[in-house]
């Protein structure tokens, strides 16, 4: 069967744990599957790359920074296709340039335009292993860009999607949990998840998987496996389709928590100014990511607020205050909040659970700050000192 | 004017020095210079990756070894980049590929086919300093490459022939000098050499420049500066056409030292049985760098031999011994020797030459092997003990 393969960052930190990965997928071709291999850098390898950049510079410029950051994954893959070739399976490396990813030139963030999967098929043909390097591609002017977080999760996504096979993610982490189990010790594995549950858990910070690398899956139906790495059990969760889930009677599937969330309010504009509009605008131009996002009529006004990582806050900031006319109404930005989300596709069909949900607060005493809601996701902001306690109480009530 | 610099390993090892380069290369541009800047890999970074391919491998494939090892240079140029950009120095860097470096397939050792330099010389026309990752090229196929052996100097002489200007190469040595200082105190510093001393020299093993890279200068007419790194004083070598330097009364130049050479030797062979000529085809086919070959007639029949780097000596031992024909002669191989050179163009007018060197030699008891002679030098194998007794001699001898 063809599949790809994606191992995390921790999972290939040493040689030694590329030799085991290696003598896995060497027994995999032999037992005759076709194998794409995608690999992140080795452990903390991109964390030290950025940091020389970042004492050479505050701000180091994005397309130098992806192209530092690209060398950590081809060490990987090439380290890998040795050891692969080593055992006697024929095996090839590929950069992002090489296994054909063509992005945008949003560089630390780039999207993919299209996969040219030719060189990847010829391999394939010729009974070779491709390892390839995750996280990035190439502009159409052959500048090197890479794809954001998760972005090696969305390399082997796309990979699979370009050539109709099944993607296998592996990681230090067993499968997706109803909550976090760090947080919550009694939390359930989930044997499967639909789609628009996984997106939700990963929106609201399962991180697990990134949003967008779920959303390709769901638009390209792919099946996605996630499980722990050389795990002889296979314990893991599978990412598919709704429908192919039997529906069962429990509203929720899980909690997520996302930690360093930061709230940006407008105090109350006019609904005519076009205040908001330019807001949005501001946003999509620094390619800043946002979450949570409230508007309300106050009397005649609009009191609008968003959120967004704290890791983003800067960038808001300086692009807000670069804009005389946004930075006159005063945004008011605090960072270090905690996002917590119930998801479940139960929901949609069950009444009542946002009441459980603020009730369940209220009983805990818990405050809570900007609310959003979707079909299968309730989620809201609240103190992160109240995360343990807000957790425990949710996942009592809804039975995770 | 527009230049070529290229720095090496040790002048990029940590990021204080790529700071402290930056800054002298910004000021050269706010000058009014046009800069094309070659790095190689910081330090020992490449050695680093070596171990960790030879962790997984004896043999790592050379192809998977290639894209490993282009990582080390990517680093360099990116993080390079971003000092200058720091500075407030328009600045960009180029991969291999990027920088239009078109090689042959033979990974290890690529030949450059073309210097495709109409991305570099756009973004000098905006006005910005290229940082250029040295050592690494790529084949049509989109392969990566590396050019062996001193491989970033010949990426700065090829970008200097193909960008028609000069170039300073500047490393951690503050000129070529008449005999390794370490070995001669002695020594003296050589203000200019042509480029047929310089590549006996090189060739010979004065560790300054590789031979290919004096060939390739040689060529194109690019006029090479060899100095030390950020030296404010410009103390060091010119390399330029016989031509141009002014002929002094001097028979010799210098005196190189290679250590670490493999001496095979077969024993007297039919000269019509075409056992050289498969030799010489085995050796091509395997890559090997040949120094001297000798033969000589012994009667009806050839003797023959010839050296070539310890470090290559595994590698033929395979190959000889993959040839049933060939190992049935029994070549003698023995490794650990020195190859000394006695290098100067004025020794093609100058007679007796050769009988000084021979006769100091002998005068000190010194027993030599192999010889092999061009019209502006000699050279000799020697055991490695006698290196400094030869060097001593035979440098007083020429008064150098």
């Amino acid at each position: 069967m063809r599949m790809v393969h994606k191992y995390g960052g921790s999972s290939v930190a040493t040689l030694d744990k590329i030799e085991a990965i290696a003598r896995h997928i060497a027994g995999l071709h032999r037992d005759g599957h076709e194998l794409v291999v995608v690999c992140s850098a080795m452990g903390k390898t991109t964390n030290g790359l950025i940091a020389m950049a970042e004492q050479i510079s505050d701000a180091p410029n994005k397309r130098e920074l992806d192209a530092l950051l690209s060398t950590g994954e081809i060490q990987t893959v090439t380290l890998m296709a040795m050891a692969l070739q080593k055992l006697g399976c024929a095996a090839v490396s590929m950069t992002g340039f090489q296994s054909g990813f063509i992005t945008n030139d949003v560089h630390s963030r780039a999207f993919i335009k299209e996969v040219r999967t030719d060189r990847i098929e010829r391999c394939l043909n010729e009974g070779k292993v491709v390892v390839a390097a995750g996280f990035q591609g190439i502009t159409e002017d052959g500048d090197i860009t890479t794809l954001g977080r998760g972005g090696s999760d969305t390399t082997a996504v796309a990979l699979a999607a370009a050539l109709g096979c099944r993607c296998e993610i592996y990681t230090d982490v067993d499968a997706v949990y109803t909550v976090d189990p760090r947080l919550y010790p009694d939390a359930r594995a989930l044997p499967r998840i639909s789609y628009e549950e996984m997106m939700e858990m990963s929106a609201c910070g399962a991180g697990v998987l990134e949003t967008r690398c779920v959303e390709l899956a769901k638009k390209y139906g792919v099946e996605l496996y996630l499980g722990r790495t050389l795990e002889a059990e296979r314990k893991g969760t599978v990412v598919m389709a709704q429908e192919k889930i039997m529906f069962e009677d429990m509203p929720v599937t899980g909690i997520s928590i996302k930690d360093g969330c930061t709230i940006v309010s407008f105090p109350p504009m006019e609904t005519a100014s076009g205040s908001v509009a330019a807001v949005f605008s501001l946003i999509a131009r620094s390619h800043i990511n946002l979450d949570i996002i409230n508007q309300n009529l106050v009397g005649e006004k609009i009191a609008f607020s968003f959120s967004c990582p704290d890791g983003q806050a800067g960038e808001l900031c300086a692009a807000l205050k670069g804009d005389a006319a946004l930075s006159a109404l005063r945004p008011d930005i605090r960072s270090g909040y905690t996002q917590i989300s119930v998801v479940g596709v139960g929901m949609a069909t069950h009444t009542g659970v946002a009441a459980k949900v603020f009730g369940v607060l209220a009983e805990e005493g818990i405050s809570y700050y900007q609310i959003t809601t979707s079909e299968i996701s309730i989620s809201f902001t609240i103190d992160p000192c109240n995360k343990s306690k807000a957790v425990g109480a949710l996942s009592r009530a809804f039975g995770l």
